[in-house]
């Protein structure tokens, strides 16, 4: 069968030879598990932690040693120096293929409480679990073990057919767990240099271990903190209570006002740029079967309490929320104190989707809260930052190349998902270098990122290389 | 025209003999003015600091002294030890004459912080004020300055006549500063003892430095906390907004309900009991020329916040509240923390007039709030006292004898005031003894009591012995 359709085509021997390339560099892949896990566990027995001063040098050796790595691949890798954590930029792969640009972060969350780790966080125990074996340590899944699936992968083309089947630039951050302080000003300074077609962020999870995600919409978020304040000190209740304005009162009556009896927002224009799900990405979602009763109630609730008529998984990654994250004000210590408060204040915040206006809708918070406040009270707003949506452009032909891709190595096929929170480093991207990123990862739900016993599946991993394996073939096309 | 109606009837020759017994007594007390000042200077070198373990032996002493002044006055005097601090009880006057029973308390609150005193809190001083000498000291006018008003009216009558014109009673207590522990107990252990036709207390102030008060009317209160709690832990406002059901907002929810659009509470039988104001007293009220924009100026607001409709002295004296004295969820720190807390909690209080029922309005929240609550989420209700008001019986005589003799001693008509607050030994000398109580002082609402650099005027303290002089002379007819 295979000479035979050899001889038809020129063009299905060149297919089968990409294909034969592919099917080699996956062996190769295969073939090395052993020597890369060994790789990865001794990036994972370097204390990487970015928050706490103590670990600045082991920071700075960790991004030494990604440097050494990635040039021993034939990258053009260096160490970039920051006010904060180094970060390591590196550029491989032929100049005239499809260009990527490839993110991912060494540097992990602090390790305790120490106590409840079973074994040693920074010295990294292949573990028995319940889906098979897994590697226990911090950083194993956030975001060492994700990055290095990249590593490795570059490695199995390299070492299997000499060059990379992409023209890849790698960014790799050491400061992703303390708010990316560095990121955007080195963005800006190196924007011609980290410029590609699209961006791939490893540091995201699977739908489910057998159903591979390519999230496409991230939320936005406005947060606006309020403070109320009547009179001009602190009152007695007896003395006053009645006649004085109390500014708990002014404040549950305005968050009060924010939502209707069907759960949607009543700011003035809160839904412009809100738009429908597609059809084609409503039936993906569809597809995945999430079932709300077991969403909620592993945290111990049952009932959806957003806007009525919408599926909770819509809810969380197509639709907008206004909520309350804090709110404070009089006496909260034990017992009892009958004053009526000078002050009470509320944090609130809007997650937004698609063309949604961070800044119109922190407009309409205030005008709101202006427009319920008494003559003789003041409100204080304190922003707290205000970022649109991230809505990736799927038409470009790269996200169904991917999907295509993933669905070759996992046994369902690869879905659109969306996500409820933000992830900075995908906004920052589409701000400062105007591009849309494929956030595809291998993470599980179960993996105790941030928390102790933190752990990334084997499976994650050896999967992960052969996902980028096959992801790099499939853009290089 | 002395001597010839002297000549006409009798009677008007007993009248005169006790108006000038009167006299006689009213001049006693000014000429002992000096010597009545260095009794009241040596009471308030005793730093009785009743919350502070610290000033215990103090608080003994000045029991002590109290007792020995009292039996060099003719009274049968005693120290009574409690588990807290020591009683004083002391019994005078003819044993057929009309029975008071006089309170007033002997301790003191801390006098920090210290540095913002002009002088040395527990070394009276005389000094000019704005409206004439006036006494700085801690207890100046809370409470001991007042007390000691009583005691030397009393000196006043026994130096005079031999005797009191009324039997009396007197209870000193130790504790009122910090919430009286002992004062229910020792009440209803000594309830034969302490009980006589009336109580007079000696702890409030004038309505103004003409117009003497005798408050009638003390607002109750209920006071019960709220926590609701919804998912078993916090979550990110990210993964879970929309879906999950956010205490804070049903708290807002719940507490906004709590009010109409006229400021009235929602509350089932909220005003089951609530009396109208009588017209003699309502007109006693309209002639105090209270002035709402005067009074909520001092604290910085200007807008009437209560019922609408009603003026702000009978919402302050009359009129039932339900406010909010604290609220805590969520994050409260600095900065922004997008989490959707696990729980919220508030903390309400209605204050009670007239015949309300504190228990059934507790009952009537807690309704409320399960009636709110979504089924997935659960309340705990903490319950903080339930007082009914304390309305006393002015038809007793008593009450306008008392009222009338104030009227000759001071420019103005007294007038029968409310009191917003609770005072709750008059709440206590009720329920326990059976008694109703004249709240009668002298105190300024610049007296600053309970803060640094507390002050009584020496006219509040001559003209509030002149004034005790003419009540006993007064009830005891």
């Amino acid at each position: 069968m295979e000479k035979c359709t050899n001889f038809d085509r020129n063009v299905t021997v060149y297919e089968q030879t990409q294909m034969s390339n592919l099917e080699s560099v996956l062996s190769a892949a295969d073939a090395n598990t052993d020597t890369a896990l060994q790789r990865l566990f001794a990036l994972l027995r370097m204390p990487s932690i970015s928050t706490d001063p103590t670990y600045h040098d082991d920071c700075v050796a960790t991004a030494d040693w990604l440097v050494a790595e990635l040039n021993g691949l034939g990258f053009d890798a260096t160490r970039r120096d920051t006010p904060g954590k180094p970060m390591v930029v590196a550029h491989g792969g032929p100049k005239d293929a499809p260009h990527v640009l490839f993110y991912g972060h060494y540097d992990v969350q602090p390790a305790d409480p120490l106590e409840l780790w079973k074994s040693d966080p920074f010295d990294p125990q292949i573990e028995e679990g319940p889906d098979g074996p897994m590697i226990r340590a911090r950083g194993a899944s956030d975001d060492k073990g994700q990055l290095m699936t990249f590593v490795e992968a570059c490695r199995a083309w390299v070492e299997t057919t000499g060059d990379l089947p992409v023209r890849i630039t790698i960014l790799f951050e050491g400061e992703e767990e303390s708010h990316s302080p560095s990121l955007v000003p080195f963005l800006q300074e190196n924007a011609e240099e980290l410029k590609t077609e699209i961006a791939l962020i490893c540091d995201t999870g699977m739908w489910d271990g057998n159903t591979p995600s390519i999230c496409t919409m991230l939320r936005g978020m406005v947060a606006e903190e309020i403070v109320i304040r009547a009179a001009n000190r602190d009152l007695h209740s007896g003395g006053y209570g009645g006649p004085a304005a109390n500014p708990i009162r002014i404040l549950s009556h305005i968050l009060a006002s924010l939502h209707d009896e069907q759960g949607r927002v009543t700011l003035d224009g809160f839904y412009n740029g809100v738009h429908d799900v597609p059809g084609n990405l409503a039936q993906q979602w569809e597809s995945l079967g999430f079932d709300p009763k077991d969403f909620l109630g592993k945290v111990g609730l049952s009932t959806p309490a957003g806007e009525q008529g919408i599926p909770a998984l819509h809810q969380i990654w197509a639709r907008p929320t206004c909520e309350f994250n804090g709110i404070t004000g009089g006496y909260t210590g034990d017992g009892f104190k009958t004053v009526l408060p000078a002050e009470a204040r509320a944090k609130i915040s809007c997650r937004l989707v698609w063309d949604q206006d961070p800044h119109a809708i922190r407009d309409a918070i205030r005008a709101r809260v202006r427009h319920m406040l008494p003559d003789d009270c003041e409100v204080e707003f304190i922003g707290h930052g205000a970022d649109k949506a991230t809505v990736m452009a799927t038409s470009d032909p790269a996200f169904e190349k991917a999907r295509k891709a993933l669905a070759t190595e996992w046994p369902n096929e690869a879905v659109y998902t969306g996500g409820g929170g933000s992830i900075p480093i995908a906004g920052h991207f589409k701000e400062v270098l105007g591009l849309d990123s494929m956030l595809i990862g291998f993470a599980r739900d179960d993996d105790a990122i941030h928390s102790p016993n933190e752990k990334y599946n084997v499976k994650s991993f050896t999967g992960g290389v052969r996902s980028w394996v096959r992801v790099m073939a499939a853009l290089g096309k």
